[in-house]
Parts: structure tokens; C-alpha cells; sequence
């Protein structure tokens, strides 16, 4: 392509479209503790290889045809097994949506309810990916304060009231209630039926992210939000992007049938591939169940890990969530600790984590919170990683409160 | 999921959802003649996923990771070589986007250049999909009126005259000149010339989709749109859905920067899976070629079948499109045949077809046109549909002038 190029486009963009965003390619640490990766010795890759090769064999003309919108059906029957049994989620296949990820879910949904200026809740520190996608569609995104038990109703009912009086009815509650991106804790029941009860009183719908749901290493699974609602206000994403990896890009969601005839002509490229859909269902039906076994003791291995070497480094100069599951540790420094301004530093010492700020629905809030994710390094590579940010948030004298 | 669902979504969709949807499953008659799909019987899917093994061996840890947004960077590599070398489009694998099919690329074009009302100028009967695609996004679709060469530049430009003449800007230009869906012809390097010309004194993209181009069984290569245009003012889209499998779901786009830089943010899913990905990339850098020349030859056959079924059963009643490539007949009765409303005495013969307003931008046009798809069944069911469709026709007394 030449440079000179003279047709110009910037009067033909669509009204909603968002700004330019440059090419980038992925820029990685050493001691990766900035995206929620699982490990990657443990990928159960090469044997859904070979199940693929034997479904291949089996239904591979299947592959002339386009696969069907939501997907391989008896993979979402699968799923809807796997609902019922572990998350309390009565629902059929035709139910369930395959697609992209869980990123394509929430991508989909936001599409469908939110307009521009739009209010929808979140919690006050929560995933960047969703952030990003509620912006990209131009909402009015609010943080709702938490502690340890999920979300406070009392803070999520006054935010409510607010926007209702200001005139905007509020499209979505957002939550990811078990293992909390970034914050870790796990919602409990209680307040899982008081989100319930809120958003029936005001009619705001829930988006419920459960990617994280199958990595518990301690605890009580605690039942998912939809399974204690039976209004339909409750949309659910979840994904194999943790358990099997993220590479595969394959998550699903369900919604009330009203929902889910406004997703399907949203569902861009067609039905998920069915040649990535054919080898994690031989997988999912014979070997994950062990796999999540296994692959827990080894992220459970690493969070011991991150958390000892946190105590060794940290001390009482900082505070950190003790996650029962998932891949993070949400580490707090002193009130004026910047994570941001240290982040080159951090780099330089080959160290990545996620600054606060990038979780924060206002981009500013949380410059003493850091985001680190423990699955992607070996626990030698932990420790030496956590000992190395130590030594720079020293230097920078981040450590003082 | 219960039936007495209270929770009421109706007033809190966006303003720009499109309708309902309801759930579909897949319906195929046995003489299926309905969709462009490749012979079932030479995918290359089993080999694929023997080479997916050693891929996974040797780099499948990276699956851990989130893939590039614009894909595995090895397959676009290959990409712009394939496009340099056969397409005549010099450009970098960076300025390559992977995505789900060739239906995410034309949904993502259209999104960033589409606003409810805008023009845009198509062949007088295209593919179903991107008519689909356009109407999703309110689209004014205006058909151009095209003979055995391509689009008459002619009714194009008074098209867009009339069109700027009540105030509107035209956005895309959108055609495929190789094989044209349904009507099979290729457009001449002249026609696509002053396509380019139009373009360039109207200020319109052209969108070239391209699909078809490697199904290639007689005449000569004609150059690519795009590589005939230096001003940035055409957007290419391809995939591999016709040259491996629809089912695997892989198809890209390529446009100028300024363009690339708005689709980015519109990618939701992320990456493509890299899981596929990998087995595409070792396939095509291997085997693609050879394969493209075999399959090729089970087409032929099959497009000559059904060339000679047609000449024996529907002899001078009817007249047909004469292909040099791709997987489509287009049929055309006399005046005053309907084949949608013979439809279900088709399908009651288990034929299925793709009736002519399919194809057409105002959904009504062209009833007494059929498009007839021949790789996906056999030569010997070729013979036998084509007989029973003959049949169809005869009895409902459209074979009459």
C-alpha cells in the first residue's frame, strides 16, 4: 500500500463509530503478573488435537455447511448439563448461545441494551474488558461501592435512585460475583438475592460474568445468581477461556428468550468454528472434569506462591486480597502509592501487573491498587517477580503509608 | 427456564437493535442446491488436524495467551504473500485483519461506515448475506443493473447522482466481481477500472469481496479491484470458507490504514481462534495449493453436471449462467415464473434453491430467477435434482413463455 494514498474516509465514518485505534502488537514481561493468563504448561492442547482428528473422522463433512448460529448443539448440551449440575441453571441448549469468548457475550448484550448515556452499574473495580466495551457503546458507567461479600445494596439502590431521578432508567447491573475481577472476594448469597431483589424493584437487568466460576481451590461454591432467579432478569456469560485457554476463543451465554431473539442477529461471522467446537466438546465430555482438577492444585500452588512472596516482600507495608479461586491477587499499598507512575520502572525490572486505574469505571480511582495475576509464571518466577516490584515500589518510597 | 418469565426487557433494548429473531434449526433437503457449499468429500480436515498436533507441540503454550486482535500473525504473513502473488494487492501483514468468515469483515465494514439511512450501491441480485448485513445496519441498499461484463457504470453513476442530488452521500460500493453471487459472471479489468473512477470522483469505497476467486476452472485470472487502485479506496475482504470448510470460520479483510484503524475497535471476541488458526497456517503454507487444484477439479465436474442436467431437462425453456468458477448456476425462467411460490412443491421433492428476491436488494425482484448450488452433492444427485426440479417447474406450468 502506498503512502501517498488520496481517497479520504474521514467524512464517511458512521455517527457511532469509535475513535482510530492503532495497530499494537502484545508487549510482555518476563514475569507476566498483567493479564489473567492460565498456565500454560498445563494446556490440554495436544490431546484435543488428537479427539478432534477421531471427530473429524466422524462428522467432518459436517464442515461444508455453516455451522448453526448459536452453535454445535451438542456442545451447548453439554453446557446445559454442566449449568444444571454445577451452577443450578435450568435451562435447554437451544438456550445457550456460543460464541467468541465470553467477550463476544458482553459485547453483544451491551449492544443490545445500551444506547449512548445509558447508565449502567459495575462494580468500583472491575474488569478492563468490559469497561472498554461499555465505553466502546458510549455508557454512562458508575462504580458501586463493595466490601468483602460483593456489592453494597444500599450503595447500588441509592446510585439506582439517582440516575432514575436525574430521568435515565438504568440498562444493566454488571457483576462477576464469584472470585471478583480484580478485587477477588465471592458474593454471598445474601447479597446475591438482594441484587435480585433491587434489580426486580427497578427493573435493571444483571449481566452475570462467571468466567472464573470453575477455578476454586478452598471454599463453597456458592450458587450463581441466575439459579436464584426465576424472573428472567438475570443474562449469564461464562467461558472456556480459563479452563481449557484462552486461544481457543470459545465462551457462551444465556438470557431470557426475549434477550435472546435481540442477540441473534447481533452475532457477527456466524455460528463460533465448529472445527474449535468439535475438539473441546470430545474434551469436555471425557477429560475436563480431571483437567480442572489437576490444572486447581497447580494455580492453587501459584497463589500460595504469589501470597507468600507477598508476605515475604510486602510485610505490613501493603494488604492483598486472599482469593478461595480464580488468577489474581489484588494488591493495596499506602493511600499516594502510584501504580501507574511506577509502572515504568516496574517494566524496566521486567515485571508487568495491572494499575488500579485500568479497573476503575473512571479511569483516574485506585493509582494504589495493582492487579497481579499468578497463573501465568512458574512459582520460582513468582517469587522472583513479587521480590523484584517490591524493590521498586521501595525505591520509588511507595511503601511508606 | 420457567415460562412465567416477569422480568419485561421490552423497553430497555437500544434504539438500534434489530427485531426479534426467534431460534432456528438448520433445514436441508437431500438435493441440497440451496447454499454455496464446498464438496463435503474433500475437505482437508483430518489432515488439518494432524498438522495441528505438531503446531500445538511446538507453540501451543502461546494459547495461554490472548491472540493478537488481528490474528495469528504467521497467517497473515502467508496471507500477503498469497495476495501479492495471485491478487496483485501489495500490502503487510499487519494491515491484514483474521476474523470469523468473510460475514464478520463485511458486518465490521459496514458498522464503521453505515448509519441508518445511508446509501449503498450493490449488484442488482448479490449475496443474501451482506444484503442481511446492510439491512441490519438501516441501510438504503440500491441495486445497479449489470450485463455478463459486471456492473453497467452507466445506471451506477445515476445512481449516486440521484442519490447525492436528495442530499445523501453514498457510503460503499459494494460488488463481488469474481464469480458474481448468484449471477456467476466475472467483471472485465475496463469495468472494474471505471468502477475505480466512480469511486474516486464520488468519493465512494468500494467493498470487493472477493470469496470466490480461488474456485477458479476455466479462463483466465482478471487483476483484483484492488490492486488496479492506488487511492486507498478499496476495502478486500476474502476466506477460507470455500477453499477449506465454512465450518471452520476464518476469513480477513484488508483496507486503508484509515479504515483498519476504525474496524480495530469494532472486533468483538477478540483475536481469531488460534486454535484454528494454527491448523489453517500450517495447511495453507503446505498443502493449500495442491488441494485448491484438486478440489477444483471435483467442482468442474460437478458444475458440468450440472450444466448438462439442465440442458436435458430444462432444454430451451429456461436459460442459465455458464460459470467460470465458484459453486453457482443462476437460472432464469420466462417472465411470469415464481419460484417461490413453487418452493414447497420443491421441497416436498426434497429439492432446495435459493429463489431469486433472496438475492434481490428489494427482496421482490427477480422471481422467475433460481440460484442453484452444486458442491455439495454429488454428480449422479445433480442429475436427479435438476430432473426433479425440471419436474416441479413443468408441473406448475412455468416452463411456458
Amino acid at each position: 500500500m502506498t503512502d501517498n494514498q488520496s481517497f479520504k474516509y474521514e467524512n464517511l465514518f458512521a455517527s457511532r463509530v469509535p475513535g482510530p485505534q492503532p495497530f499494537s502488537d502484545l508487549v510482555r514481561e518476563k514475569y507476566d503478573f498483567a493479564v489473567a493468563y492460565p498456565d500454560p504448561a498445563t494446556l490440554p492442547l495436544v490431546e484435543m488435537a488428537d479427539l478432534l482428528k477421531d471427530a473429524l473422522r466422524e462428522e467432518g463433512r459436517d464442515l461444508a455447511v455453516y455451522p448453526n448460529l448459536q452453535g454445535y448443539p451438542p456442545l451447548r448440551e453439554f453446557l446445559a448439563q454442566k449449568l444444571a449440575k454445577e451452577r443450578g441453571i435450568e435451562i435447554t441448549p437451544d438456550e445457550i448461545m456460543l460464541a467468541d469468548g465470553s467477550s463476544q457475550p458482553l459485547h453483544m448484550l451491551t449492544e443490545a441494551l445500551v444506547d449512548p448515556g445509558d447508565v449502567v452499574f459495575v462494580e468500583d473495580f472491575v474488569y478492563a474488558g468490559t469497561l472498554g466495551t461499555f465505553n466502546r457503546f458510549g455508557a454512562d458507567i458508575r462504580g458501586v461501592m463493595c466490601d468483602d461479600q460483593g456489592i453494597l445494596p444500599d450503595s447500588l439502590e441509592s446510585g439506582i435512585q439517582e440516575a432514575i431521578k436525574s430521568g435515565k432508567q438504568p440498562k444493566i447491573i454488571y457483576t462477576i460475583p464469584t472470585f471478583q475481577n480484580p478485587q477477588g472476594w465471592t458474593m454471598t448469597v445474601d447479597r446475591r438475592k438482594e441484587l435480585i431483589r433491587l434489580s426486580m424493584k427497578y427493573g435493571i437487568p444483571i449481566m452475570e460474568d462467571d468466567c472464573y466460576v470453575d477455578l476454586r481451590y478452598d471454599g463453597e461454591n456458592v450458587p450463581s445468581i441466575h439459579s436464584l432467579d426465576d424472573s428472567g432478569s438475570v443474562m449469564y456469560v461464562g467461558s472456556f477461556s480459563k479452563i481449557i485457554a484462552p486461544g481457543i476463543r470459545l465462551g457462551y451465554m444465556t438470557a431470557s428468550p426475549e434477550v435472546m431473539d435481540r442477540i441473534r442477529p447481533l452475532k457477527s461471522g456466524g455460528g463460533v468454528s465448529q472445527f474449535t467446537s468439535l475438539a473441546v466438546h470430545r474434551y469436555s465430555t471425557t477429560k475436563l472434569d480431571e483437567h480442572i482438577t489437576a490444572m486447581g492444585s497447580v494455580l492453587r500452588a501459584k497463589r500460595d506462591a504469589m501470597l507468600a512472596a507477598l508476605g515475604e516482600n510486602f510485610g505490613s507495608a501493603a494488604s492483598w486480597s486472599r482469593p478461595e479461586g480464580a488468577l489474581y491477587i489484588w494488591l493495596r499499598l499506602p493511600e499516594g502509592a502510584d501504580f501507574e507512575l511506577m509502572l515504568p520502572a516496574s517494566l524496566e525490572a521486567q515485571v508487568g501487573y495491572g494499575p488500579g486505574p485500568r479497573f476503575s469505571p473512571d479511569g483516574v480511582s485506585g493509582k494504589n491498587y495493582a492487579r497481579l495475576c499468578f497463573g501465568y509464571n512458574t512459582t520460582e518466577e513468582i517469587h522472583e517477580g513479587i521480590s523484584r516490584l517490591a524493590e521498586v515500589c521501595d525505591k520509588a518510597g511507595m511503601l511508606k503509608g
